[in-house]
């Protein structure tokens, strides 16, 4: 990456930080007199499991009818491309480009705060566009401006020194898989509504124009029935799925272990069971907050006889971006340019950690403009990539971005 | 093991079955007029996992401080080696033998039932024999004279097509370990109950002397706290913990499985989780009774939107013996010779399949004359037994076949 962009008059490094380094570069030819757009990008991606749901090898892209198969191919490095691509597509540069490229982002970006804290000059800019986004369709553009937060925590409950017989010892023991099962029972009430008190305790309240705008964004039943195969939509019943989706917190359950879990029979009471849980956050919750709600009832529900061990594993805050600025006006052009169509403003149910600590550091908002599709499959096998979505989004951002010749 | 038992005048011969097969050996030489033993043991043992705990090699026994170590040294291979050796130290075997060594004990037997029904003159006998049973300490011998059954179940809950991201889906859609954890905290109420409408129907109520004697045996809440290091007891409030091990059933979660469980954070919504779920039975108890009961139950309370599927992994009935017989005080007789104590009887709460088969096709009761101690760790990291019980064993087996001389 840092040789290509060599290669584009970039002048490109690899810089530490205490986990992966970050890929920065730049090209400041256009001059003082013209804005400097930060482009961020991740260049890690999730783990490839279960790997033999896999059609072709993860790591080695192949092209199907149309679409690139391979883990990153949307979920980042496909759509970073975007950006690269344009840059060679055009001659003279009109803006000043900085690109700032990491390799935590699936682990919660947990050394990049750092990063940007102490490079505050080399990232200063005007803007910060970032493509990790989607598309409703491959003719309706969206132009993300919130994101939801994250409190991504693991819980252990160990009962026992070690594994003992279910047949002696069934019966006069406690069993960490059913004292974990309780306690998962009590994240949530029939209604999806988090049990944990003070939850909802800052959740934002949207105005009924939000709202409004937010119940014509077609995230509907349907669109959540055909991309997971889901039989029944399930969610809190008061708020419509496309506010569930993007303004209201949740909780998930993201895996669950404990005992034997191989072919067949074994006969044995674990020592231990163990679950992994997420919370998406909404403003004016924040990580710390919800985290220590979380901690303290966790601690309270957890049986006598249960030893209960929790860590927390990655954080991101929500946030909200000012759509009012020429930035996002030039987005919405370009899109319409290319797609024919005004894209629709989002609010977003994942998590992009950079958002929050560029607007918190360097007071820096981001533009999303997204090209995934939303069967590409992120974090799931047989991610992918459309190809005709990737060359819109190269012309889109060449729009983008010749269009801010007059911006500052 | 066929080898050794031809050294020692025994025709010994490996018999298929639609599994693994039959080690089957006789030596009839005392003649018809004398009783034939059936010795019972397994060379199949439970899988080592999880590998990272034991100290050495599963399955390269080693020797500390008077015990072997290795997985199936108490379960059940050692102990079926002290009737071997046994007889190696009589002259002229008192008694007709037979030896029935199977390879599927750990995954339910489930072809010994046909086997055993294919052969029923080959392994006529008098009485049937098994060392795959405890002492209470190295002082103190145990004749168990009854064993708890087991149905053992396997239940998948799928609510998406794929693994989806959790930002985008998270309270939108049914997460599988939400409703696994519901279904299980419905197998047991507060008092570890079981919850199966009519589990209980048919559980033999126990005499008073029963449970008088019961009440005797010193495996109380110290004993189990000792040997698993658990904080606490728990079991059904009514009963004692020696009723609550020998003579209730009970209902266990074996394992859990679901989505992510490798190191830090995947923002997953699984596709789906199972459990593996095990009942121990008491008489009048039947293994398809009560999977047929637990099956009902379980359709039952999977809510819309999930789809279960379930799987019987393994069953064994529950079974009692004639402890009047001239068998067990032979057995009785020769620990106290060898121990200087007489026995204890006790119902114990593992499962030993081919004692309902014996009893059922071929009539047979069996003598279970143990000589693993409570802290051996069958199924669990670092199996063991102890070299001194190697040798107590030996001695009593001996005592036991020279007094059956005149049984007959």
């Amino acid at each position: 990456m840092q040789k290509k962009l060599k290669s584009l008059d970039f002048e490109a490094k690899i810089l530490p930080t205490a986990g992966h380094p970050v890929v920065y570069a730049e090209n400041l030819e256009a001059g003082k007199n013209k804005p400097t757009i930060l482009i961020y990008g991740h260049y890690d991606v999730q783990s490839p499991d279960p790997l033999d749901e896999w059609t072709s090898d993860p790591f080695k892209p192949e092209i199907r009818s149309g679409n690139i198969y391979g883990r990153g191919t949307a979920d980042d490095k496909g759509q970073l491309y975007t950006w690269i691509a344009a840059i060679k597509e055009i001659d003279k540069l009109p803006v000043n480009i900085k690109f700032l490229i990491e390799g935590e982002e699936e682990i919660g970006s947990k050394n990049l705060d750092e990063f940007i804290e102490q490079n505050k000059s080399l990232l200063e800019a005007d803007i910060c566009v970032i493509s990790d986004s989607h598309c409703l369709t491959e003719t309706q553009p969206v132009i993300v401006y919130g994101l939801r937060g994250l409190a991504y925590a693991q819980i252990k409950i160990k009962t026992l020194g070690r594994d003992v017989h279910s047949g002696t010892y069934g019966g006069n023991v406690l069993n960490p898989a059913n004292v974990l099962a309780q306690i998962i029972t009590r994240f949530k009430d029939g209604n999806h509504h988090v049990l944990i008190p003070g939850f909802y305790d800052n959740v934002r309240k949207l105005s009924t124009k939000e709202i409004t705008d937010l119940e014509k964004f077609p995230f509907g039943e349907k669109q959540v029935l055909v991309e997971t195969a889901a039989e029944t939509v399930a969610g809190e019943k008061a708020f419509p799925v496309q506010v569930r989706a993007g303004a209201r917190p949740t909780l998930d359950v993201n895996g669950i272990w404990g005992g034997y879990a191989g072919e067949g029979p074994k006969t044995i009471i674990p020592a231990e069971a163990g679950a992994k849980i997420s919370m998406r956050l909404v403003p004016n919750q924040t990580s710390e907050e919800i985290f220590t709600k979380f901690e303290k009832y966790i601690k309270k529900i957890t049986p006598k006889g249960a030893e209960l061990v929790t860590e927390r594993l990655s954080e991101g805050e929500p946030i909200l971006m000012d759509t009012s600025s020429i930035y996002f006006k030039a987005a919405e052009k370009a899109y319409k340019k290319v797609f024919g169509k005004k894209p629709i403003y989002a609010l977003e149910g994942g998590s992009i950690p950079v958002t929050a600590t560029l607007k918190n550091i360097l007071n820096l908002d981001s533009v999303l403009m997204g090209y995934e599709l939303p069967d590409d499959g992120l974090h799931s096998p047989n991610e992918k990539f459309s190809l005709s979505m990737f060359k819109k989004g190269i012309a889109t951002n060449i729009e983008f971005l010749k269009s801010l010749d007059k911006a500052r």
